[in-house]
């Protein structure tokens, strides 16, 4: 098996990249949506930035990765509970799975063998503390995709089936793939994304020629490529660790609240989320930049990947909603 | 996990929180329906609500919650039956949930190991006595839905199923969230909620800076904030306590059924589950308010919220149901 | 649990009552369909008239109620046949019951256990000589509704799945409700039952406010309310035994037979099932007015509850089918 | 259990009664179709020839009534081969019934007993030599419908299913009854019924008096009622049994046969299976009245029954098809 | 059991009667459909055709009819390879058959007694070097349909399933009915039959005075008629046999050759199946009358029924493909 | 079973046959899609050009055929692990093919005989490191060409079911072939292969004629028909070994990469994979052709079959988009 694509190797495309900066930094912002034609690298870049996050502890062999010896569930059978690094839990939900295998089923082995009620978990255990990619979000049964947001969004797996009732700690970035152009989420369901970014092939000649060059070079001289990438990764995930840190630290003014509330306002956003995952968006992009308090700057720069998926479709407004986005932000934060 | 979001804490949102507490003071009101557009806290409410209730005596260890050792059903084992206290019983309806979970069904383990037909309970034994809630009601199958207002109303759990035979008591207040934009319900269904609430986005600066700042200290200063809002939940609770004490003495004049009488044929709504919901809430308001009659003001106060959703739909008045009660109530309660 | 709403409280609702009554002195009529507004009071209706039915002797856990030791079906494994009293049976069909607990089935328990192929009864066993309650037949699936009425008219259930070639007695009365505007019932369904009535809510004040009061009572009161209402109801158990006695001896006369043919004719309707029932309910309401031959009062009385339901739909004439049926009525019995 | 109306008491319906009496005579005329109203007596009068037919020789036990030891089938495990009488078998198709207990299928209990792989016989099984009877053809799944047709042709069951191949004879006179009003069979169908005819209620006030008196009385009045039509049911089984004999003994002129041949040209009807059906149900009627040869005056009585479902549908002509035919009949035999 | 309908006794069917014959010899020509309204005698053909056909030499029990020893696939357990001769296997595919009957299956009772994972052979090996009949191949599910063409073009069975990797030799004739008023089968499906032809109920009096008594002589006189036909079926039998034989040495000129592709350029038949098809019939036919080349009157008499089925359909084009066919012989090889 | 039709015994087609040829010099182009009418000799193509490809070293027995004995998965339980030379893999997906057999599944013999939870693998395990060929890509379900393109675009198939999770390569060459007068792909599916080609019937008669005289001469006269090809196909087999080893010695020039890429831009190709697949297609072709760089003649050559699948449909353009492609590339590359 190949090596990811390296994540600074992607000619271009920076809204992405720094959509899934952001998550990485503070992961309760709540998933990314990455929107594109096909072919323009989206499950690429997830692989990568996979591969430039920076390690976890957990205890070994523990379903759900716990963080501490006590946070193990009760359900799971371990002798010995050690710690140690391991990389970011990244799961792909494959095409064709199957419920049981998302939340966790019956342990249909022991059940037969010795007649015992046990707990198997599923992809959703593997994911806490970590990521969880779905390519192609528009081809997931609607169940499924329910059934994952709502994980998402409470940080818990609540399993009732098959005569179990189990729960465990299930807290991911999830990050999704769709193209418009093959049938349209609910607003119900785009709304429970954090951010959400458009990606498009590239349109200058240069442009086209260097991003072949480098796959061609990825794929028929992998190593000395990978070499060549490592240090430019390597200063992507210092920013990111260094983010983590400062994040907290963070001045949060009542000016720069009352500026996400009024373009929120403005823009006739439904419901809150909208305004707090702006902040948050804001403050890590701030924590990023190592800035000490949220600036205009700050909101003006994430405001159209955290609210253009939020908007009511306008008949009258031919704009796409970034551009609608972005137009109110220059009349608010004038 | 974190505590709840304090309920006190809630921003505006005022005929949401009243109307749970008038359902913690008399669960037999039967049920609340909380319409919004995403994004506007129904769920945070529900699970505050829960987080506020006082706790209820029961036998430990009991499937159903009882209350006496005698209620005990008699498909329940149990060799000691020792009462002690416990929250308040409230039961999520995960998305997914499969209608063996819901009614309970064959144990399974049971039967495959040594050949028993023993029932084993779902969530309508847990939530006895409690509350029972749903995220999106609209989500959830016809069939499912059919099933637990049949057992909301009936407050007994009727299982038919595997060759199991069995019924056993399931009372609880079920508290039900909508989107009006992903579909509507059938009048069938929403006749037999209740009350009705409408949700919205709070529409100044102000407040919505507020709501941010609560959310925001509740995520990053978890315990500093629950300490805060400490005594405003204890205050509420008691008023709760001291309502469901004095419910049963308050005097009901024919002046007030002949009032609720006259309001509910004017409104043409159908049936009479409207009057006898209304005059309930009434009593409920009223002994909240620690009145010790029920006044036109208790009716007027809580008839929207009552009757509202039981309106046929007039084609010919555009103003929105919750509307048209007001009016009538003014009309003929002048 | 409490005690059903006493019949004999019912406010008003005369026509639902007759029907109730008429089918408890002649289970042969086959069946009464309800037809209602929501909150009308259907089920609470059919719960009332169950518990004030008398008792029936019946062999001791015979699962088809038999009323002698020789009638106990083969397949039943009983040592002793005592016979004893036991209330009328009333089986509720639950929403979601599964077509092998309508019919019976093949008893997993002892075919796991023992590999034993035993039958295991369902609920058209447990409601034969009783009562077979569906509310809002308009949810049930349409094979069930079909299957119960084939059993309804045969007055027995066979059954030929899972290896099982099963046949024993069920002979019940059907009590079905329904709202017309959830979708309309076949009109071969229709026919299959006896009778047919609409309930609306009262229209004046004074009768909803009664209405309330007693349910409130009910409610809030509930011992002290059974005990006003007990005598009321011991009487109409009276008249339904006497009536019972009294109905072999009745007189048709051939006067009474030709106004029933002639009504019918006249009327259109279809087939022959009216003209019977409508002798049936005329003779049974004749022997609970305690007269002695069937006369054109009863005739009258009777006729729109057995025939409106069975009158093809008139496009030229807008009045219901129950006036439809008045009208011919007044015309050829004048 | 009563016992079934006397086939002899139903008053008039006049065809419905000849054509079930010439499939008596000849079962390989090959089924009849009944159509007409609902409440028409069509089921009454299925179970009334039922009861009428002559007993068969059997041999006891044998699942599919062999007539002689030698034809009990290779997979009957049975050690004696007993000869004795039995009523002729006639099959009720249950609604609800599946198509492993039509067909047969493998035998659970014994599979999982003593992992045998045996054949449990179904109800075509049953039905051979006999009658196999489905009200309301229209609600039956169309595979199933298709499953029976084609045994009825062939006289034989072939089971390919759950690793089983069996086949057995399953020689039986279908009888169905279906409601125009809910849905017309294919074509294809229902040119593989013999005979069909319509029924519909009397349309004279004497007339449906005599009908509601004689059923008043089979219900009130059981055994005196069954006595009192006794002979008049017996002189029909003998009527019955001596046309059987005669029948193989009836001369078939070129003549007859070139008046069927030209009548079925004349009319248009598909195929030759209209032929062959018109000149069995004429011999058999010939037989009926005890003539010796096949004249006009049976061809004209029996040809619309036999050919009325044959004919292409013709939008220039209102007739309903029976009438077609017996104007053809009159054109061409005149 | 009767025996089929001799193959000679049909009158007239010219056609299907030839298309036939022409199958027998050269089964690689692949298929015949025959189309026709009901009743036209289609199967009988079919049945009659699978009487008359030689016997084949094979090894006995062999589940796939091997011919020799060293065939008889490895999966399958046979001790003793004795080879004996054997009627042509003809197989009905019954309706509602199941896939794993049609490709065979894992052996549930082997699986369940011994734990072994066995193949027990469906109907396609049953049918290997023989007949598989399909009667109204409009009502079988498609994917079973495409499941029979994909082995009658392969000559093997490949299966799949339930942890099976089995294939066996699977090369029969496919004959289907159809009849064009239930249904248009796929362009795709028709072009894999190799030949079609039309059958109709005859025109005159005499033929159908005939037809007619034939059948009731088959049926009221079976072993006289069987007697009476025997001859001339063994002629049509000898002539199959013969023309086996010589049909290798054939000469098949670059003339012959020409005509044919002019032919079906002409036609604008998609593809080559056609060309090859009305090659393999053309010879099969010179080979039938005893000729020693392949003569354009041999491809005139079998290009209707080897091409008509291969047309596009033409909107300006009234005459059916079968005329559009024959004149465009006329027209390329006058 | 006869031996596959030579490869270089096909009649023209040369595009489809280039474009078999060009991934089996570098699979990593990534299939290829084949569109004809019916009877064009797809399947026989694919069939043959794995009977000309080279062998392939791989471990005995090893079920995803492992170059070395370190690659077997672990999951793979085997003994001895020798290497041997084995024909290139091609797997034929069956219709009626599930979703277990394709990605492999639990083992159910191993589960139920000593209830072991072993992987048995699917048809994308025997697939790895071959062909694998779906006849008429249209009548696949969805879920399982899903399925299908991405473990053909990841080289590795997930499996997550069943209590299961297993992943191991699969790496494959897809060659799907398809009618598009049978439905349309999506514009997803159809990126997702590397290359696509129109297959049409010869238009002369010397062509067609040529056509038949070898199918029907490798038919009946089958050995010497391949003994004739012999050389033939050894010469191409020689070809492919060569180009394989020159592949990676060859230049690549900008010049080269800015005409693909300026080609690419012209004709709006949406993504960036068309570019990496013309790249690699010119590069194999230009190895084919013994050449040192890739030249325009080389683009020039493969631009329709790399580039013309992946086309946004242009309404006021109605050339196919074949004759688009060749249109730019004579304007780009002039």
């Amino acid at each position: 098996m190949k090596q990811p694509f390296p994540f600074s190797a992607i000619v271009g495309q920076d809204d992405m990249k720094l959509s899934m900066i952001l998550t990485a930094i503070d992961p309760t912002i709540g998933g990314v949506l990455v929107f594109g034609d096909r072919g323009t690298g989206k499950s690429t870049a997830v692989r990568a930035l996979a591969a430039l996050l920076p390690q976890i502890q957990r205890v070994e062999g523990c379903p759900v990765n716990s963080e501490k010896a006590e946070d193990v569930p009760v359900w799971v059978e371990m002798a010995d509970k050690k710690i140690s690094a391991a990389p970011t839990p990244v799961v792909d939900l494959p095409l064709g799975v199957t419920e049981d295998r998302v939340t966790g089923a019956l342990d249909i082995e022991k059940a037969l063998s010795n007649g015992e009620k046990a707990f198997q978990p599923g992809l959703l255990a593997r994911a806490n503390r970590g990521y969880l990619y779905i390519d192609e979000v528009n081809l997931l049964e609607d169940h499924i995709v329910d059934l994952l947001l709502d994980v998402a969004q409470s940080g818990e797996n609540v399993v009732e089936r098959e005569g179990l009732s189990i729960r465990h700690p299930s807290r991911f970035v999830l990050v999704g793939s769709g193209n418009p152009e093959e049938g349209e989420l609910r607003p119900q369901l785009l709304d429970r994304f954090g951010l959400s970014v458009d990606v498009t092939s590239p349109t200058t000649i240069e442009d086209r020629v260097e991003v072949i060059k480098r796959r061609d070079a990825y794929e028929t001289d992998h190593e000395a490529f990978m070499v060549r990438w490592k240090a430019e990764n390597a200063l992507v995930r210092t920013q990111i660790e260094s983010a983590r840190q400062s994040l907290h630290h963070l001045k949060t003014t009542d000016s720069a609240l009352t500026d996400i509330a009024a373009l929120c306002l403005k823009l006739g956003a439904d419901g809150l989320r909208g305004e707090l995952t702006l902040l948050k968006a804001a403050r890590a992009f701030a924590a990023y930049r190592d800035d000490t308090a949220i600036g205009r700057d700050h909101i003006r720069a994430v405001a159209p990947m955290a609210l253009r998926h939020r908007l009511r479709r306008d008949p009258l407004d031919d704009a796409g909603s970034g551009a609608r986005v972005a137009r109110v932000v220059e009349d608010v934060l004038a």
